[in-house]
């Protein structure tokens, strides 16, 4: 398969890119790494991604940014972050994807566990992350020509402790190796409209 | 109790002020309707909603727009009348009004079942929706003074069935006299962090 990688770079993009670069053919992307180089939260930006990496058969998002603060303190532009960055920036993916990617093609969309499960200064999060699953599961029943989609939820992981384990005490935190199976069934099983959560 | 419901005119909010109206006071409020006027995506008004009705024990929101549409046809402005109507509009509610409302006060706001159990056209609903539970439960665990927020996700109201009945087939409606009681759960109760399916 053909599979783009968005946030390949990243803590979690570089494990996908160990699981699936074995047996696929992966082109990477980011804002400033990658082979090709793209702000998701720029939909004419998204739009040139597709031009010029043509059509392929798996799209993996392993990106998007969200503000953290006090509830007390938290002012709607701030939400904007997380809406605008992960959120859309990865629903404009689908929605100019879902026109040229190959017959039977999947997406695969990054939330994470905040959606169900909240800490200190986490709203922003726990409200993107949530938006994407439920996003996944309504697209997932009207994309044509086999087209699926998924989402993983990671939990923590142990390779992000050092900078956030003092917000996730108690989390059970996960190797991204173990977090890359699930980009894995997602673009390689045959499954729709789930969210796949790795806790 | 003095409750402020922001909706009251609408299919919803009626039945919640007949349910609560008996037993408190209550303010209804909405943009074109209601004792008193608020655009609820609009942060300087839902500001100067509280600046006129003064500290209260209860927000109800039963109120918010969203887009309705073929997912292959969305776009990023159309996800914006859901993400920054019906989730933002409430949000700003929560975040105005936490510094504002008696203490043990509570926030409700509406979000659907589209959250889990989506429809063709609904993933600009199901994506608001989503966000909105996930921001509930995030909020929740953050709120100062003993305040409270729940939200009330609905099946489709019987009493919208003339008007939405096509689009919801095989979705086992529900009277809005019983939608009614969730509202006075969260509100007259002592949960937090709840989203209370009625289904
Ligand atoms: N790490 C965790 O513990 C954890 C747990 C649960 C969920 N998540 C979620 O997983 C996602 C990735 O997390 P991570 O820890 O792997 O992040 P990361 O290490 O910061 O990597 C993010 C990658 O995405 C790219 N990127 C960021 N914003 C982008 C944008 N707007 N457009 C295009 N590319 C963009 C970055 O490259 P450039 O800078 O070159 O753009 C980078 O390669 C995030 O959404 C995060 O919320 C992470
Ligand atoms: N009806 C259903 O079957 C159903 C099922 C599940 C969920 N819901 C959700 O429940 C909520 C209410 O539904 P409904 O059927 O009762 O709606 P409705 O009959 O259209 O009533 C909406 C009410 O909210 C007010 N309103 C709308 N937008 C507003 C804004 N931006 N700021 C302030 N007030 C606003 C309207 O008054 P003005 O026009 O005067 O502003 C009206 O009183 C919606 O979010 C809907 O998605 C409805």
């Amino acid at each position: 398969m053909k599979i783009v990688i968005i946030g390949a770079g990243g803590t979690i993009g570089q494990a996908v890119v160990a699981e699936l670069g074995a047996r696929h053919d992966i082109i990477s992307a980011g804002r400033n790494s990658g082979d090709v180089r793209v702000d998701l939260k720029d939909y004419a930006s998204v739009q040139q991604l597709f031009r010029s990496v043509g059509a392929v058969d798996a799209v993996i998002a392993t990106a998007g940014n969200v503000h953290f603060g006090p509830l007390g303190e938290f002012t709607p532009e701030q939400y904007a972050v997380g809406l605008n960055d992960k959120l859309m920036g990865q629903v404009n993916l689908v929605l100019a994807g879902q026109h040229v990617l190959n017959d039977g093609g999947s997406f695969t969309l990054t939330s994470g566990i905040l959606t169900h499960d909240p800490i200190r200064y986490g709203s922003g999060a726990s409200m993107a992350n949530a938006a994407i699953d439920g996003f996944v599961r309504a697209a997932a029943i009207e994309l044509p020509r086999g087209l699926r989609i998924n989402a993983v939820s990671p939990n923590v992981l142990v390779e992000s402790l050092p900078a956030y384990g003092a917000y996730f005490r108690g989390f059970d935190a996960v190797p991204a190796a173990r977090v890359a199976l699930a980009y894995s069934k997602s673009a390689e099983g045959a499954q729709t409209g789930q969210v796949y959560a790795v806790h």
